[in-house]
């Protein structure tokens, strides 16, 4: 027999506040709905539970959508069966591309053997309208048009009416990712004409990493009864996840029942504040954040008029380590912020403002901590000036 | 904007005891341990977290492989993992199937392009080593043998050491399911040869579901290495997800945090239980609950021999609705038995004893609630009598 290979101490990690890319922090009633005791998968009890957490999702999702639904896998596990589900070999789809997020699309949408047309832009841009209607010039026939709402990797957020114009005056459906956005931006699926989305749990839902809402209106889900190959995972086959979602209650697989106890008191936190109060909430911790960054002399990074209210970025002053500042809010704040990725890695910071994290008393600390990184590195800066341009946005607001 | 549907209530379900087939109850402390405030996935602190659950994994697998891990998803998440890594088009692979699970695994199989040769045996009974002899025949080249090790629509439990042999001697690569047996019953990777294996959490394990234990030897991974073609599924690549899980730290998704906390603090309860006790309480308890089922007059409908410790599968006399008791059970005593599944479905009932679940008290209760309910069905029989004869077998274990 082989033994454990030491003594392993109890779970005791240091309390953070997690201002970074995701997980947000969680609100203490999500904690305690997530440690409530099991039920079966099939108790008529669970069942409830479920039927309740799909409508609260559809009010998330503004929508009417019936497969509307928790995937059970985090936001990425969403990305895969969307995309999965949508596309098969010998498609075509168009993935428009700004972030790693989008690259990501384009890496999915490619498995399904799927023939993909990219649009590319710019790190920390938009994807404008004329590139897609481009894109549908050398793939007339795309029956998918695919892109990023809230670009995790840069800080963007994508306007939607023109781009989603275009691809249906194509006859393509429409699939978004608003991993970042959803329930801390404005995102509205019927009204918007949005086929598919998917999101994360772990934004601004501020629930713990591990499930994926998703949601499908009628025209994605005839797409996918009309597919001609089977979905190429069992596990993410949503032919067979909406027959256990739905009024059948045949059984896939067993769903994870703690995560969608978790799911339903996070959502049920979002419709007792309402959607419109929680984006306003949002927009102004991130404009007061902002302002108090740029008074301390940072860049914002993402493209001026489409910032997302949920994460913040920065670019890091050239004489600053990037990493260093992290460390230090880590080990002197227990603040944790994000780092780039890809090619802006080492580039930019990412201050995530989500959910429940999103509040006047997070915004003033992380500029304090902020300030005090930069000005241990050197770079000579004002927490004062900082907290004053960002009580500015505040007092302002309450005008 | 669309208004949420109605007020939606708190999070307060009835306490069930679980004794059907998984999820099982889940000791307070592992509940407690998921409702630990958040970590970022690439705190150092998490990253700790994550060593401690991969070694305490390979405490439960009995493995040295290096890439054992949980996959961020549920038990069947797990045999897509194994099956559509190791699996691609124009690969060969033979599926031993007698129940459910199997019966899946060809399913898969099938979704990855491989050709699957099918070996079947009767529901209720396992695989004879000539069934797998025979089939290496039709199809020599096949490159991996997958079979279930303990079915959980049938009660069986595999013999594993002629099989293996088997497919060790053509070649293949042998992947093994025990999602319902790790942690209840010995599962000893290394010591028999398995290449690949993959179980859930909400079993015998006592987490709640949302997680699956995967460990892939050498062979298996350089199996993994040598594919023609990526994995369909992106969530699912492990070639990407070894680089997350280890040293390398590379981001692919948001690991459910809260779930690897519940994972960990599982194991450890494993590991201070000891692995052989607590396969030997698993196999007492059923023993004395089969020996009050057979002292009530009812059947164990799996063939004798190879029974799951972990799962007691019960023919369901003629005389009784097989339902009716499950609600009664349900209701009076809020006690959850499982039907049967596919072909069984009706035919048998699945009692669960499993993790932390698998006590004296079930056995006890659990008895005493089924002669309750049968009575109530006009099926006479004697709790005295099953008490009695279970007592028999916990006070011989003692001598």
């Amino acid at each position: 027999m082989l033994e454990p290979k030491k003594k392993y101490g109890e779970l005791a990690p240091t309390e953070r506040i997690l201002l970074g890319a995701g997980p947000s922090g969680v609100d203490s009633r999500v904690l305690r709905a997530m440690s409530t005791p099991l039920l079966g998968h099939l108790d008529p009890e669970f069942i409830e539970i479920m039927d309740d957490t799909r409508d609260l999702l559809r009010y998330v999702f503004q929508t009417e959508n019936t497969m509307t639904l928790p995937m059970s896998g985090t936001g990425s596990a969403g990305m895969d069966t969307v995309l999965s589900n949508l596309l098969e070999p010998k498609a075509k789809a168009i993935v428009a591309y700004c972030g790693v997020f989008g690259q990501r699309m384009v890496d999915i949408a490619k498995r399904t053997g799927a023939e993909v047309e990219v649009v590319q832009s710019e790190w920390g841009h938009i994807i404008e309208p004329e590139q897609v209607e481009a894109a549908f010039k050398k793939m007339p026939t795309a029956q998918v048009l695919a892109f990023v709402h809230a670009e995790t990797s840069t800080g963007i957020m994508q306007p939607v009416k023109d781009i989603v114009k275009i691809a249906h005056d194509h006859g393509a459906v429409v699939a978004m990712d608003c991993v970042t956005s959803l329930g801390g931006a404005p995102v509205l699926l019927d009204q918007w004409g949005i086929d598919a989305a998917y999101s994360g749990t772990q934004k601004c839902i501020s629930c713990p990493p591990g499930l994926a809402p998703i949601s499908l209106n009628d025209k994605a889900r005839k797409m996918l009864h009309n597919r001609k190959s089977p979905v190429s995972s069992w596990y993410l086959d949503l032919t067979m996840i909406e027959r256990y979602w739905g009024q059948e209650r045949f059984y896939h697989h067993t769903a994870p029942i703690s995560m969608v106890y978790a799911l339903r008191e996070a959502l049920r936190i979002i419709a007792e504040e309402g959607l419109e109060a929680r984006w306003a909430r949002h927009q102004l911790n991130a404009r007061a954040f902002t302002a108090g960054c740029e008074a301390m002399g940072l860049k914002p990074f993402a493209q001026d008029g489409y910032r997302l209210p949920s994460l913040i970025t920065l670019a890091v002053p050239e004489e600053v380590k990037e990493d260093e500042v992290r460390q230090y809010l880590l080990n002197k704040f227990q603040i944790e912020i994000s780092g780039g990725l890809g090619p802006v890695k080492g580039q930019i910071w990412r201050v995530g403002l989500m959910g429940s994290n999103s509040t006047r008393k997070n915004v003033m600390l992380a500029l304090t901590a902020l300030a005090a990184a930069l000005n241990a590195q050197g770079f000579k800066t004002s927490a004062s000036a900082a907290l004053e341009a960002a009580t500015v946005v505040y007092n302002e607001a309450a005008c």
